[in-house]
């Protein structure tokens, strides 16, 4: 079992930190927005969906703690503490996605209850706010439970397949979404071998999917990320599968760095490129993938490894922490709603209705 | 000024230390053959033309150490000598051509000198032995700078150029293969920008040829491997140039695990893809890639970075550490001898003739 990765009292969020995984479970202890928008930043929490989940808990918290008296300090409170999450990290869709709904939430309650509040109203409020956090939970793990199932059966009998960052369960709240896919058909029988791509700098495949996988009791091995090319056409592999942190309306998709290569190869070796999401991660309001931003991290993230320097100082580096993977290099879109085969902006749209 | 590879007295050979590299410049030495084969083995040096180098070196303290008395003894000594150099990687074919050419020599010798050796005859031998391991030496360095005239040539003005792992003048005894064609061009005003992959798991691009890069004062930054298609696609790269450790004869080539992917997202891109190789590379003996030996090294050398665990104990890892770029996917071969463009079983047979 993987370890829970957010665990919400009401009062505190208690945040699993993946930059120690696999080597210890700790978890540090987010107690308003600004604290969860510190761990969502630093990324002791990262994945789409679990910085979904993080946001709204985070604005259940701060809303709490600020305990809003009328409808006006209410909407105040709201949009900045929706502001300050949304400015924790650029590209993942989910945390604007769950900023958004809990300032809806509150704009909606607001809008019920104009003027003061009485001391009913205002628990009322927090106890509405808290149910909604809730429920961007529960609806991330039904998500995961319901793209595991769509995927794997998309898979074919003695899967050989490959998988890049993680979009694991330490990614979701749920089973997760690409790991998800892979764990459900591997409770089919139909894996025969999955490969995670170590996946620099922060290498979550070599910490986070890989060690979900040998917990999960999936035959895997772990490869450097410019493995893949020559494993994909030397081992048999017949499906990649990844997770994605925005998809734009006609398909195309941000992921982590390294997937827009990884998908390169697969077209070039017939192999089925599947991105499994949430439709969360659907942006409509992105045009294509040209829309949107690409986090440019630290340097030294890419520098140092675990602590010890790698390259030589003075060293100029690119980081970009994700890439755009067009539409037409992708098999199939796998939501919780089912699958959209092939991509095209009018297949998305048609999905969301 | 990049400091010297290798020092050879006669007596012994200093080897830089190359896994020290950026931190520290230190030699080791090796006295034997088995000493510079463990080198070899162990990375203290790399680099398919270095590595022929240095077994040259090598053969030539040995036999100066074992100073053979006689045709018979001779023979003996050179074939045990050529087949432990030749044990110490399987990939790079310099090696063997190194160790083969030294072999023929002392065969040569052995049969022009029957029977027991006079004093001044042993001497001879050795001397004949070191002229022969120097003419492989300058050779080397002759060849770079031939390849690096041959290869700026083929770039276009303002190149922004991308290469992987380290065929530069760390991995020769001169200015180096791919990256010799860059600092050329480079000192012809052509380099707009160089990019260099920092080349998992064993760093080369990241300690050595960006600090070639860097020390040769060329404008360059270090990406990890999975960011090339990515930078490929946005940053205008209009060439890729990489070493090689065996070319067979229709001009697959085997190089430096992530040279094959590499090669495949070029094509995607159709930004041309050379490969800058000495014909010492070139192995008319290997009908195509699948006659290539492809090492497969330890699983450390993934799960451990300068000392630190970055992946779960007991993990499966796969470390293939060369792959094959098929011809198809090579837009030239540059080697001392000029170009071959298209690349095709003829022209490379026609190139050596």
């Amino acid at each position: 079992m993987i370890p829970p990765r957010l665990k919400f009292t009401g009062k505190e969020l208690k945040v699993l930190d993946q930059r120690l995984l696999p080597d210890r479970i700790k978890y540090l202890t987010a107690r308003n927005a600004k604290e969860t928008a510190a761990a969502i930043k630093d990324m002791a929490l990262r994945g789409a969906p679990l910085i979904g989940c993080a946001a709204a808990d985070g604005f259940a918290l701060e809303m709490r703690r600020l305990k809003p008296a009328s409808a006006d300090e209410l909407m105040l409170a709201a949009v900045r503490t929706a502001d300050l999450l949304k400015a924790a990290r650029p590209t993942a869709v989910a945390l604007f996605y769950a900023a958004d709904r809990m300032l809806e939430t509150a704009r909606a309650f607001a809008a019920a209850n104009p003027g003061k509040f009485s001391p009913a109203t205002r628990i009322k409020f927090l106890k509405l706010i808290e149910k909604e956090a809730r429920l961007v939970t529960s609806e991330d793990e039904a998500a995961c439970l319901a793209m595991g199932e769509f995927g794997a059966r998309l898979l074919p009998r003695n899967c050989v397949i490959m998988t890049h960052c993680n979009a694991g369960a330490l990614a979701t709240m749920g089973i997760g979404t690409a790991v998800g896919v892979i764990t459900a058909a591997h409770k089919k029988g139909k894996i025969k071998h999955a490969y995670s791509c170590e996946t620099r700098p922060y290498l979550q495949g070599a910490r986070l999917t890989i060690w979900e996988l040998m917990r999960e009791g999936v035959p895997s091995e772990l490869l450097t990320d410019n493995m893949a090319a020559h494993i994909i056409k030397t081992c048999g592999v017949n499906a990649i599968v990844v997770g994605a942190d925005r998809i734009a309306s006609n398909g195309d998709t941000a992921n982590k760095i390294g997937t827009y290569g990884l998908a390169v190869i697969a077209k070039h070796h017939k192999v089925p490129f599947y991105v499994a999401a949430p439709t969360p991660t659907i942006d409509m309001k992105a045009k294509d993938g040209d829309a949107i931003v690409i986090e440019e991290r630290s340097s030294e993230e890419v520098t140092f490894v675990k602590g010890r320097r790698i390259a030589p100082k003075k060293v100029r580096v690119r980081h970009p922490a994700f890439d755009i993977t067009p539409a037409g290099l992708i098999t199939a879109l796998i939501t919780e709603r089912g699958v959209i085969k092939p991509v095209s902006r009018a297949a998305v749209k048609n999905h969301l209705k």
